[in-house]
């Protein structure tokens, strides 16, 4: 095992991906499907996906879920960048939570968007903090990842998750809450999802295959009130291509309807749950000098190594030890968190997970 | 037969659809293809998607084409969005052919981009007009439909490619070749693609399965010079998302592979050809009245009118008798071409044809 072991990998291992049930859903969809799934599609996405995955999503987050909150998207990513488009110009602020999803910072970068970061604590975004921002900016959006958060795996709390949508209510503050985690939990689910609250408050959910599935199909979904949607439906992109994933969201509906979808999150969810126990017990043995809370959910442990050591740097000779991880800063504008460390646990099974831990505790000693 | 006949539906019928031959390839590419391709993915796209991809190309375009010269879109209509994301600003002038593809033009909309369309004739784009109009500005991009242009048909001419060439290399001006109908002639191939001046000028060529093999796929491709496509391969949503469509790539590396996309695109050349010829024969036995060339590849006859016929008021009453199509003036910003149409002949039998334009006869005699 000399290979480099990457903690920074935030996708499941390919022994995890339902090569063989996306073939039975493919053929399926291919034989008794409607070919109109291969024209150009309805611009929402077809209306027989999105009533199955409605009833998918109603089941899962144990809320009522209606086809029309719903449009087809080509992953979260591209929804994200769809919503730049039609609700950002460059030069706009929009607000993340400090630390976020580094990606989604290059899509802002992409659109000209200048990134105001917002703390969060163990109870996720400080909407007190929140406030005080609103005070001073008047941001085009606020980008937030609710549940099991990418970096951190905070959870956002009930609680937040209320004064959040009050805030946005009042300011008429349109928040994109990033759910593609939610349902990944390890046992006990999170808080409803920000999409519950969709009649309140500007809210555009993004839901996504890739997480409870697997990425490469490129389909997930923008949920929130049918108004709000409108703007997304028309845009020229989703027009000219007949909307966004037409073929593979039709794969998806056969594996929704042919149960292949909740036995594969099912499966997901306790290997992750393992991987994740196994992860954070090799850095308790091995790298006590590493602060964490234990995930419930997600993908991610983020780890605090003492102040005085600097993560960017650490990962050189990491690399050099065969160790890979994406050291905190790259997870805000500003260069924070310059002593954490994102660690995925999807990736890797226990005996590289702990192998990957002692290589990093090598490196952490020196 | 008293459902409306729609002209302007610019799809395959039904019956076209490679529903056989894509089952196929998604049961070759999932039992014996690597699973990467249910992951995120290369931001380029896969490799070997792309050596596949560039032995059909070149085999289709008679020319050299090498897969460093590609990026894996999920369609043309997206690579768009991205090059408008990349290389304009709002309120950044573009050029555009008049007329133009009108999805196109909403695009741009989202974008907040001013268009500046330029007269084309039967050889295609004016360049001594465009030259005159770049004294003017300096627009962000050019986007041309050089084959078999949609809506007019025409196809440029090889001296006005030279040309056009030429100048965008003179003005450093960024050429959008939309080259999604370029395949599809009826026997006599056009002139080379724009993607084969590469090494001249600023160009990014946009090839699509949906026009050559299913629309529902949402696989295209940008070809360019390699340093070109860096700007695009290293968009965040681009990063973020894995490449823009693994899944649906590697099935159709699979087509390419085992044949089947040739042997789908020379079907669907010579289906085309004969619904061409047919929908041009009714149009000359049935309504005299309009002015077209017949075409000689691609999806569409642009048909002219008698000057004092408007063709969006006409449509009204031809939907009222069963017919729609496209007015001309939706395919401009400016309202010119008042009183022609674009017709699609790639989505009916020869007896709807003949029928849809009887009826289109009935109103334009009343």
């Amino acid at each position: 095992m000399t290979d480099l072991i990457d903690f920074g990998i935030g996708q499941p291992s390919p022994s995890l991906l339902p090569a063989a049930a996306l073939q039975t859903a493919t053929a399926r969809e291919l034989a008794t499907g409607s070919p109109t799934l291969l024209q150009y599609g309805q611009n929402q996405g077809d209306a027989a996906v999105r009533a199955s995955l409605a009833t998918f999503l109603a089941r899962r987050y144990a809320m009522p879920v209606d086809a029309e909150q719903l449009m087809i998207s080509a992953g979260a990513s591209q929804a994200l960048d769809l919503i730049c488009t039609r609700f950002t110009r460059p030069g706009d602020t929009i607000f993340v939570e400090a630390p976020t999803y580094f990606l989604a910072l290059d899509i802002f970068r992409d659109h000209g968007l200048t990134v105001v970061g917002i703390p969060t604590d163990a109870d996720g975004i400080r909407v007190d903090l929140l406030r005080d921002a609103l005070a001073q900016h008047r941001p085009a959006l606020l980008y937030t990842i609710p549940s099991f958060q990418n970096p951190s795996a905070v959870t956002m709390s009930a609680a937040r998750r209320e004064q959040l949508v009050a805030i946005s209510g009042e300011h008429d503050l349109l928040v994109v809450a990033d759910e593609v985690y939610h349902l990944l939990d390890f046992g006990s689910a999170p808080p409803p999802p920000l999409a519950a609250y969709h009649d309140r408050a500007r809210i555009l959910s993004l839901g996504s295959c890739s997480k409870i599935c697997a990425p490469g199909l490129r389909v997930g979904w923008i949920q929130g009130a049918p108004p709000l949607l409108q703007h997304l439906i028309h845009l020229g992109l989703v027009q000219s291509g007949g909307g966004l994933n037409p073929f593979t969201s039709g794969v998806v509906r056969s594996m929704i309807e042919s149960g292949l979808a909740d036995a594969g999150l099912d499966m997901l969810r306790g290997v992750y749950r393992d991987r994740c126990a196994q992860l954070c017990n090799a850095l308790r043995d091995e790298l006590p000098a590493m602060v964490f809370s234990e995930p419930q959910g997600g993908y991610f442990v983020w780890g605090q190594l003492p102040a005085h050591i600097d993560a960017g740097r650490l990962r050189v000779s990491a690399v050099s030890a065969g160790v890979a991880f994406h050291p905190g800063s790259r997870f805000t504008v500003g260069g924070e968190f310059a002593s954490a460390m994102r660690l995925s646990f999807a990736h890797y099974e226990a005996a590289e997970l702990l192998e990957g831990v002692r290589r990093l505790a090598s490196v952490v000693a020196l």
